[in-house]
This record gives structure tokens, C-alpha cells and sequence, in this order.
């Protein structure tokens, strides 16, 4: 990926002065008085892959709705506005400590693996001809992964 | 509060001209030119019942934060913001009839019935002190049972 | 409207058993002992209105992508979404009454009923051909009314 | 925390091989088919700073939920709950591109940025006392700015 492009190192855009998004969530979460349940790393790997693959289809759903085959794109918009649903829920809940319910925990991040891997599916079958939807499997790879990781630590 | 306020049958308040949400919902689901895949009277209740438990959540979160006894709640406002995040998704979900993916369908129900049982459960410990906590019980109960309804007829 | 489609009266349907939704949300705000800062029959319609509306524009949004016509419904869709997140968003803002801001809610109000007035402009146009667009239409005039009032008592 | 910890430049940890987030906002939105309408750097800016930020305060909500002195921090969670909601249904906007509604657009960023004002005066109120308070107002502060220079440039 080019760097550069984004303003990182080499130049002075405003995108070199800001935090990572990853650093924020490991510094919000090492800064709550609540005791936190799981491993931190895999935690704040989930949320982040959520947060970024609820972006990845909200976009993703919405360039294939200007995409000239929109009628053969159904499926793939479908799935994509169910999956973003679930990421931004499951990146919500993640970022709770207080209280926990490992329960609801579990069925949150089953159903987001769930939802990655169905709409990861869905979109890799567009990915040579969209690279919107190349781009939008590889975060639900990414998500659908992290997910799985996070479950078999609780 | 008594019904009649609310403008039902006998007076002229504003409400009586507007269709019940169920009524809408219904109605928008037989307009819709996709096939609804399962049995409709049971996906109505079950999108009236994700729609009240959200927003009967968010109220008692509110609600439980006003109360002096605010430090006794921290668990019920938790698991409440976390079950309205999860019923809200859910609501959105199963509004939707595009090339449906049972299994996607299957793992959010079961993360909504399970976000329900324990906020129904939570809820209902502190229903006798507060009101709000009473409701909102009502509304988690009358959810999970839609969500397990549901996915009984997948 | 046929009230004994959806099991009331007459009838011995699930539906009888339940409340309406806005008899739950007043029962709710009523509960609250937080003080509610704004008139409260007009704060229960337009939060009933917002959730009636994301509902019906989730629901309108995958009626269009369903429809053979799509291509001619991009606009339509697009507004949908962006409708259903506001109005969702203006909900959950509306049913919050501990120490509330009022800039805040004004202007969430504001955006809500900007694009209420879009989305039923757009679903106006639609509505002789579909009929989830008529509906959708209604739904975001009640909402957009719902909101303006609410901004007026402010 | 340090940044190297994340695993920046010089080790090897599972970060290191994924993209920054503002890259993948930034692919997305070069890869659809539908024109943007308004500057693509403040855009891919504005989004990322929407995310962050309601990441940011639905996590400081849960800290603040779990200090000892929750009754005194009561506002501060009213603001983070409406501020996350605000935020993040203004990322979902800003990410469609889609037949764009500038009025739709403008109100909705003026309601982020008013939204992230309040939010940012209440946490640096505690940001003293408290990191997650501290953190919250910055990201709250840069999401104001991006808002209001998404503004400018519309």
C-alpha cells in the first residue's frame, strides 16, 4: 500500500498529527476502572476489524448500488447492509467493560463471524470485476477472523 | 397511565388518525416484491417486538442513570445499552427480505433471545423498586419469545 | 385501515395480548424520574414516528432493491438509508431525558426532519408505481411533522 | 502506550500487517462508480473522525458507568450516548456516495459537530480526574473540526 498517498512520513497533512485509530481504542480501554475480561490485544483487534468492516460495507453497499449491473449486485447489497448492522453492534458491545455477560458476548461475536463470512463469500465472487468488493472481502476476512480468535480466548 | 389518553376508540387526540406501527409493518412487508420466507405473522411480531424492546432499553439505560441509586445499576444499564443495540440490528435484519441468508437470520435471533434473557433477568430483580425496570422486563420477555417463535419456524 | 386483519377486538391473535407501542414509550417516559424537559405528548409522537419511519425506511429501501425497475431507484434507496440511520439516531436521542442538552437536540431534530421532508419527496414520486414507496412517503411526513412540532414546543 | 507497542515500524506484531483504517476509507471511496461530490481528503477525514469518536464515547460512557463517582458523572454519559449514536450515523452518511442530498448532508454535519462540542466541553470537564475523559475530548474535539471543515467545503 502506498503510504504516501495518505500523508504519513514524508509530507505535512493533516493525517500525520492523529492517533491510530488502534492506538484511541487500546488507550480508551486501558483507562476504564473496569476490570477488563479478555485478552486486551484480541479485543481491541476485534473492535477495530468491526468498526472497519462496518465501514468497508456500508461503502461497499452503497457502490454497488451505482454500479451500472445494480440488478445483479442484490444479493451482494444485502448482505452488506446486514453485516455493517452487526460489526457497528458488535463493535458497540465490545467496547463495554462494565458488567459483563460472557453469554451475550458469545452470541454477539457468533453472529458477526457469522455475518464476515457470509458477506466475505458473497463479495469475493465480485472481487475481479468491483475492487470495492475485493476490498470489502478482505475486511470481512479480517473482521470473520478476529471474531474467531476473540471466541476461542473467552 | 390509561389507554384512553392515548387517543384510542372515544376521543380526538392526534393519534387516533395514525396506523399502528404493526399495521405498517405488515403493510410493508406485502408491498415488498421479494418473497418473505417465513411465516409473516410471526416476522411482523417479532420486527413490533425488537422495535418496543430498543427503545424500552434505551428508556430504562436513561431512566436506571437518573436514579439516585445509580451505582446499584451499572449491570442493568449495561446489559439495557447492549440489548438495544443488539434488538435494534435485529429489527433492522429481519426488515429486510433480498436473498435471505438463513444463517445469518439464525445467528442474530439467537443473539437477541440471549441479549433479552439477560436483561429480562436483570431487569426483573430490581422490577418491584423501579417501574421502568418492570417494563422494560415486559418488553425483554415479550421479545425473546418473538425471537425464539421465529427461529422455531426457520 | 382494517383494524381485524391485525387481531384486535375481535379476534383472539397475539396481537391482542400486547400494548401499543406508544402506550409502552409514555409508560416509559412517565417512569423516568428524570424531569422531561419538553412537552411530553409531543416528545411520545415524534419518538414514535422516528421509530415508525427508520422501520418503514429500512423496509422501503429492500422493496427497491427487490424491484426489476432498481436502476431507476438508486436515488430513492440512498435516501431511504440515510433516512432510517437519522431517524433511528433521533429516536434513541428523544428517549433520553437525564440532564439533556438542548442544542443538541435541536439540532438532531433539524437534520431528522430534513430528511424526513427528502426521502418523502423522493418516495412521493414512486408512489402511484409502488406501493411501499406511498407508505414510506406517509411515514416520513407524520415523522417530519412529528419533528417539526416537537422543534416548536422547544 | 506507547506506539511501538501497536506494532509501528519496527516489530512484528499482527497490526504491522494490516492497513490503516483511513486507507481503507480511502480505497472504498476510490473505487465506487459514483462521483463525490466534495473534497475526498476531508471527506476520508471526516469519516475516520466520526468512527473514532463514537468509539471513543461509547467506550468513555462504560468507564464513566464504572467510577466509583457515577452519580457525579451522569451528564458526561447522557452526552457520550447521544454524541457515539450522532457520530456514528453521520460515518454511515458521509460513506454513501449515492445521489447525494447536500441539505441532508449539511444538517446532519451540523448536528456532529454540535453534538461533539458539547460532548468535548462536558468530558474536558473531567479530564483531569479522568483519562478516558481526557481522550474523549480530544477525539470529540478533532471530529467537531473535521465536521465544521467538511462544512466549509461544501
Amino acid at each position: 500500500m502506498d503510504h504516501a498517498a495518505l500523508g504519513t512520513e514524508t509530507d505535512n497533512t493533516p493525517f500525520e498529527r492523529k492517533p491510530e485509530m488502534t492506538h484511541t481504542i487500546t488507550a480508551m480501554m486501558d483507562s476504564s476502572p473496569a476490570e477488563v475480561a479478555v485478552d486486551r490485544q484480541l479485543l481491541a483487534e476485534c473492535i477495530q476489524a468491526c468498526l472497519e468492516c462496518a465501514q468497508t460495507c456500508t461503502a461497499c453497499a452503497d457502490a454497488c448500488l451505482s454500479e451500472e449491473s445494480v440488478a445483479d449486485l442484490r444479493h451482494c447489497i444485502r448482505t452488506d447492509l446486514d453485516c455493517a448492522d452487526i460489526c457497528e453492534t458488535t463493535g458497540r458491545v465490545l467496547s463495554r467493560h462494565t458488567a459483563p455477560d460472557v453469554a451475550i458476548l458469545r452470541a454477539v461475536l457468533e453472529a458477526c463471524a457469522r455475518a464476515c463470512k457470509s458477506c466475505g463469500d458473497e463479495c469475493a465472487q465480485h472481487a475481479e470485476m468491483h475492487e470495492h468488493c475485493r476490498i470489502c472481502a478482505e475486511a470481512c476476512r479480517r473482521c470473520e477472523e478476529a471474531c474467531n480468535n476473540l471466541l476461542a480466548a473467552l
